[in-house]
């Protein structure tokens, strides 16, 4: 095994230790969020760190940047209070991460890739059309993390759209069905298959 | 597709809520943290919920909700202020499900599983021994997020073991290669395979 310290850490090249910090956490969810101006205009963005923290309320939470492109979803969120989270699955990996460019908040990542945009049931914020699983969200809350400035935000789900055949008897979603992707590191895709579930565990 | 509202999701069983709302987020992370308590005993547990949050300070954080069987890490690491992240990999998989399973704070679950600790350059966590990614975290602060009462804790990364066979020229690191796990829902394992890298995109 290969270690490398706290200092090792810090002295890498930034191109270095901004790859390999990106992968060490493990796989990342794959989503597009999109979003709307309060002028109308659309915006849809890949973001790999959309986390489950509650089920009942149904919560997700992901953290972002301030000082990134991702500003545009934030902004978005905090004008209208609304947005999406859209599964990227294999046939729009590549649209989906070209999403990551840094676009001007005038510009549409829609018109720059095939992604298309989807409204249904009158709900605000775009759907990413084509996805196996959409999420309506509504903004709740925010934290500033002090330890190196970047937000989480949350929110609850108030509309889940979803293929149905990717639903399993007793609620589990077969994300495999639906060749839906997972993130390693900044730029890396991989379209996992299901291998096993083991059910719910208790003492030997 | 099948809509499911807002009402729909607070009506279902919560069983079946359980499993829908964990598996709608994406692939999640599958990480193992091992702790000790202040007289010594140890600890190990799946957690899910491993993210990534910056590279400079290399930070991670995690969600917990603190009347579950995972308090015991959550005071084991405010009790010593370390905790270790190893990587579930495809030959401990059941064993690693297992952690979940609630035990009293006195068991050890390297007790009730084939999962071995190891203690490496005086660090005061266990590592989970054969993990081909281990890091070694140092606590730095917690938020309690009051929409659904879990806890964020964001860490420090003090020290990274690695198979060096996974780490590419530009610090990405191979999470296939070294067959790392994700997790999709509350119970589902799978062992994606790199598909592609897309690399840093600039606007068309």
């Amino acid at each position: 095994m290969k270690y490398f310290t706290n200092e090792d850490i810090d002295n890498f090249h930034h191109l270095f230790r901004i790859n390999l910090i990106n992968s060490c956490s493990g796989y990342k969810s794959a989503n597009l969020i999109g979003t709307t101006s309060k002028d109308g205009s659309e915006n849809v963005a890949v973001f790999s760190s959309i986390t489950h923290i509650g089920s009942n309320p149904p919560m997700l939470g992901f953290f972002l940047r301030p000082t990134t492109v991702l500003r545009n979803t934030y902004e978005n969120i905090k004008a209208t209070g609304y947005y999406t989270v859209n599964h990227i699955h294999e046939s729009i990996l590549k649209d989906a991460h070209h999403t990551s460019a840094k676009y001007d908040a005038t510009v549409s990542e829609f018109d720059k890739t095939n992604l298309a945009p989807e409204y249904k049931n009158d709900f605000k914020a775009p759907f990413v059309k084509k996805a196996p699983l959409q999420l309506a969200m509504k903004y709740v809350e925010e934290y500033e993390i002090k330890a190196n400035n970047t937000i989480l935000v949350i929110g609850k789900i108030v509309g889940l759209h979803i293929q149905e055949a990717l639903i399993e008897e007793d609620g589990f979603i077969n994300l495999s069905k639906a060749r839906i992707a997972t993130i390693n590191g900044l730029d890396g895709y991989a379209i996992p298959k299901l291998k096993t579930r083991f059910g719910y565990q208790r003492p030997k």
